[in-house]
């Protein structure tokens, strides 16, 4: 029997959760091919996402993994489905411009009787492709096909107590990260060696616990570069003078850790200390806002406005929720920390408060990850709050 | 001025292949969506292909870089083009359920006079979403759409010099990776120590070029698990008895270098003896056909006619193209060495030569990474071709 990260009553009640959903929303079957809710929902695990895959679900019975035949084999490794539940397509589909996987999956459907069914699909999900729902539309003349993009990823939101643990477990690996990052940086390092170093405290782990990899890659910027949000490493020398944010994570067991921290190596100018004080005083007045109750808008108001009384604007959301995730995202593409996201904050739902400031000559980021509790919001990370001076 | 890893000669001579080919396919513009694609069109580089973005060509003019506001600074650091041709939406557009940033895609497209075109689209790309394709067809009812998945892909397919010599860069990375593999792997050793140490190597690079992210994480599983390909590593020991293979790829400025090798700690069994020796003697038989003039299903004939002498079987393709990518796939997604695919070989052309052989009680990868010359094909590594046996 496979290692599952969680206990089978865990994963039948994500089930139940999931038809409740379906059922609600007028749905017979959802195929979902987010490869974070085909974890979440069975176990499933492995880097197979780069061709077509999904499990289809109905309102009664068991799931079925849907995917390449030769990744049948980690299907039955990885989740609590039995042969007779995971169905794999013969290799001619993979990336063959003459056929497309997704006519198989039309005949397992049939199969199932469930040609005539409402399906729901994520119609707006990495890896679901304009070509698998043409295909799909095209073989199943007599189905209706609803968006369902969305729709584990909403049940996903509140974590149970195993998955704030693994969290944790994360928490404290992207800590021993930004430390790594305090102790070795200095001028002259290429910018490629420290990220290796970076990369071996992210898979080594954690007080014992193993580093799984993150959704992304580590994102460092330097100076002028740090104007930019997503670029990420080459092996320029890091500088005297200069600022650097390190936008990483942590993972365990796919469940991720994001937090940004921002060094300067040599005395900053005073604008990024005005900078960092705005970020600091804005974080502060965010967190007070982060309670059950309160809606995620709320925490943006509360930032935007406190850092706006401090000169600083930052036109784009300050976070958003995390959890389980694979590339190439580690958000969960549910909530954000934005004016009209009226989404009511519950205890266990965790988020990356993630308040960058992007400036005309470098980036700021200093960011946490949070876990809403019974009454207000629980910091999972201790890594100093404040820029990383080394001067 | 942007430091562009190609001149601009380099992707002008691109620009106008792919123009060539919209032209012969009847396309007055087209919508790129890869990022290897849009990578290799501009030089755009930055990981926020997780969320909406792309490049727009028509037949003349200027390809327009559009995507998230935030990132059009990235775009300004990484490509050729100028503020005019970047073009940024709003971040309320953002995975957020009640807006689709294809509206936003829709008036650029409808400004450049170009709603009435056709339009090609990366049909079956990821990060193409049917979500994507269903608003632009609402929002330009007068474009008519076609499908040019693989249209950008196919011209990438023949590399330059500079390519080449940033593909041998990365095999110099991938050999360095499997040398830590030799001579670190002990029974004992967490897998995840060891996957540390594998990319502290990817990263830190080689001969003085340093290490860029390999498209996929490294997959090295182990035993039973090695009977499946895609799982990739935990904390379990590295244990006497056990075979594990090592998909892992070196990566420099986007250009990979797959190649894969399998560790046995301890003396192997026969049957890994003999499968090895079917495995060598097949790739030989297929490098003998790898040459211009060859088609991509002659090597998958000779690989597997002695593969079957030798009494294995494998039932998949045995080959890809490969070259500059971005995550979930490190292949180009074109030519695969399997029974039908035509594709004549031409010099220049790259490909993974990947006859892994999934066996009931483990696995047996030894790859090459391959490029056609004027006579025949240069293996990319030098990674002597075997087995790795520690005793």
């Amino acid at each position: 029997m496979p290692k599952l990260p969680f206990s089978r009553a865990e994963y039948d009640a994500r089930l139940t959760k999931t038809r409740n959903e379906m059922a609600r929303r007028g749905l017979d079957a959802l195929f979902v091919t987010d490869p974070s809710n085909m974890a979440w929902l069975t176990g499933y695990d492995g880097w197979s996402f780069y061709v077509h895959q999904g499990v289809l679900l109905t309102l009664e019975g068991k799931p079925i993994w849907w995917g390449r035949a030769m990744d049948a084999v980690g299907a039955g490794l990885t989740t609590y489905m039995t042969a007779e539940n995971i169905r794999g397509y013969d290799d001619t589909y993979v990336q063959n411009p003459d056929k497309h996987p997704m006519e198989d999956l039309a005949h397992l459907i049939r199969e199932q009787g469930a040609e005539t069914f409402s399906i729901g699909l994520e119609l707006d999900n990495y890896y679901f492709t304009a070509a698998a729902y043409l295909t799909l539309q095209q073989s199943l003349g007599c189905a209706t096909f609803k968006d369902a993009t969305g729709l584990v990823n909403w049940q996903r939101a509140v974590k149970s107590d195993t998955e704030i643990e693994y969290m944790r477990r994360a928490a404290r690996i992207v800590e021993h990260m930004h430390g790594v990052i305090r102790a070795r940086a200095e001028p002259g390092m290429r910018k490629n060696d420290l990220i290796a170093d970076i990369y071996h405290a992210a898979i080594s782990g954690a007080e014992g616990h193993w580093g799984d990899y993150p959704a992304i890659v580590p994102m460092a910027p330097s100076g002028m570069d740090a104007t930019a949000p997503h670029l990420t490493w080459d092996d320029s020398p890091l500088r005297a003078g200069e600022s650097t944010f390190f936008e990483i994570a942590g993972a365990y067991k796919r469940y991720q850790c994001p937090q940004s921290r921002t060094l300067f190596l040599g005395k900053p100018p005073q604008k990024y200390l005005d900078a960092e004080k705005a970020v600091l005083d804005a974080i502060s007045a965010g967190l007070e806002q982060a309670k059950p109750g309160n809606m995620c808008e709320d925490i943006a108001h509360a930032f935007n406005q406190t850092l706006d009384k401090h000169g600083f604007k930052k036109d784009s959301r300050c976070g958003y929720a995390i959890g389980l995730s694979y590339p190439p995202d580690w958000g969960e593409r549910t909530m954000s920390f934005r004016t009209g996201d009226k989404s009511v904050l519950e205890p266990g739902m965790s988020f990356h408060f993630m308040p960058a400031l992007w400036l005309e000559d470098g980036g700021l980021e200093i960011t946490e990850p949070i876990v809403i509790t019974q009454t207000g919001a629980e910091c999972l990370c201790t890594t100093p709050r404040a820029l990383v001076i080394k001067e």
